[in-house]
């Protein structure tokens, strides 16, 4: 095979914003998840925080969705992508002391969205990061990835 | 102990952003790591890629600098900094078909440069999994977190 | 009734980017208008600035145009619109020593563009705050609000 | 006098951005303020949202953050300035079924901060707009002005 | 003929972003150019850079991907443009100690792409000049121009 | 010699934002130029524009200042400065069919604003072809180029 997989770089191995204009305008969806490792005690004040102590979560959900809207500006090669809709959920982890998130985005364009859901995901769980980082430096983000992504040429993708 | 050590909330719950006003202008610098997974084949074509092919971390490193100098805008209660220094580094780990991610950030200023530096990892990671999603979606974003800490009241701090 | 009128909430009431995906691309249209209130002698002298002394509206005029074009990135759940016109209008209020901005924004989209017009007109209202606030810092932005909107499925809305 | 009092027009009425370079660095501190009126039936709904249907008001601090950092790109002839606190707090208003947002900026820089605090309160009223939309309209935002400013050469200013 | 051909004035000389809402969306492609001109010393230095002392050409490249998709930002009246192809291609030009720059860019949309093309040439040129000003302050940008633009109710036209 | 004259990489050839850290915050200006050459008639109605058809050169120098302070956005190793002052002037030469922009760029900082004054210029250039291009898109832009550069380690430099 002459080609490259890497579709990102045309035959002279440069870097380009490929060609989707052909492509069909369809309605594209993409899961992506991630998760920040932290301390028994970090976890408690996150959690109590909706409660009274201040809403780590909330923010981190508005960090997100704000971010989707900045992927192509972060994320060199990728087409600016009017998306339709973004949903962000938490789920509390407490036999792992983690905080799992999971961002669904949508669009009705011609090329995918996985970059938005990945970079929001991305995005929630570094704001959580910085809003516990002053008692808790050692907090991990973990396995943010693609979870499904539906829409297009090459239809319906599930990760194992 | 009354005050909650979310910092970035007030007595009520209030998010804001914390004054930094009467702390001292000193040089800070941070160092955060993260790699990316991937299969076997793709690691061979962006480690190719350094020739011939594309370069991709090239790319990701370029994506990585410009990712910190927008923290301010994609953490919310992240203070603007003047960073004075980024510099960005990879290393191919073969046997676990990893790309590891170093960022160092620093400044000269009233906070530390922490999200700085997570967040360019971050961005580079993400980056490099653009490019390479068309033939390996089930790449995985690892161990995204703080190396280490140097400059102000807080002094050094480093992972175990 | 069980659900919240507050459509940017889900069921939980967590924030998202409401789903637009199903609704059809129509031509929509907004009208926001809002005024700003100073000193005889401030509006005097933005008034001559149209002459010689500098032209403080056609500065506002395309402030409020780029404003309009970066609201997604301001109003956290609003989606990115491509704008297909934008024109900012002054009334110079002799009686009432203020000025008015009427901004109309259209698109031919998936939702409407009140935000887009509402955020043009108070980015024109304080960019004209900004450029007198030298001699007078009392100005006052008054009646920031919608006047009228067209298209999508709820149709024609004027106010009172 | 033959100077304008619109600094930022030079002598031939061209705009730029003043020179402050001369300036000191010194704490500079201004307050706005602003509210939004509304229906009696959307205060109530906004209100209730603190508990369980959404907090409004939480992403609205959000947003009026996140604007205060973008100031200079939203204001033409605005300095870039490096915050270094920014707070916003609210207060429901019911005998006008209105929400007033106040919000305090601070930086220790060449120059003042008015703008910041302005802009911040803005975008947290239309951010309010943009959430209660759906149900009222008619909302109207109001009486966006300067509150107090402090530091620099010009001194302790408050509104009447 | 009464009305001016500067199309981004209305009637009283008002600027606005002219009205696209009637037009089809059409593809639309726009080739624009430009070059640097150096010492001859600088320009060995660059082409070098190709091989082991550091890639310029190829983050230059990267510049103008990402500076396509802030031309709305920067140039105030154009519209918002969802781009689906952005290609930069670089010539080396011994004779006259030049770097070519050549941006093809394209959408599916209601208005042209010029804007894109010529400002990601810019960006390009400009990030040479960035990389090599150490040795060199005096190298000159020149002849940045549109060479080609096709679709839209003007059709194709061509530079001489 | 060992070591690159391109600062901008490290020893091994990969880019970096070098380190400032060290370099003492000084008064820095730069002065660049540039201009953009049309046909008469284009020429005539641009100059006719600030009495009554639409203030274009007005419009480009509000698009000048907004530029500059997006530059180490748009060129990936530049630091942010804090700009202090950004002055823009047009100069009409009617024996070349031309217009010459001239940008002083100034900051206290650690590095120099070079290149903020050459974005500016290229944006300002970008700007007026826009406004004019839908009568005469052969304009061409030339000699964009540092012409004095003050502050500093490297003293005063002034192209010949």
């Amino acid at each position: 095979m002459t080609t490259s997989p890497l579709t990102h770089f045309d035959a002279e191995g440069q870097a380009h914003m490929v060609d989707v204009g052909n492509k069909s305008e369809t309605a594209r969806r993409a899961v992506a998840t991630g998760r920040i490792v932290m301390q028994a005690a970090t976890l408690a004040m996150i959690r109590d925080g909706h409660s009274k102590k201040g809403d780590v979560l909330g923010i981190a959900r508005i960090a997100a969705i704000q971010g989707s809207k900045r992927t192509s500006e972060l994320i060199p090669l990728c087409h600016p992508i009017p998306l339709t809709r973004v949903a962000v959920a938490f789920r509390i982890d407490e036999g792992n002391h983690a905080i799992e998130c999971e961002v669904t985005a949508e669009t009705v364009g011609r090329t995918g969205v996985e970059m938005e859901a990945l970079t929001a995901a991305s995005v929630a769980l570094l704001t959580i990061y910085d809003m516990a980082k002053a008692t808790d430096r050692g907090m991990c983000i973990e396995a943010v990835r693609l979870l499904e992504k539906e829409g297009g040429k090459s239809g319906h993708w599930k990760a194992d």
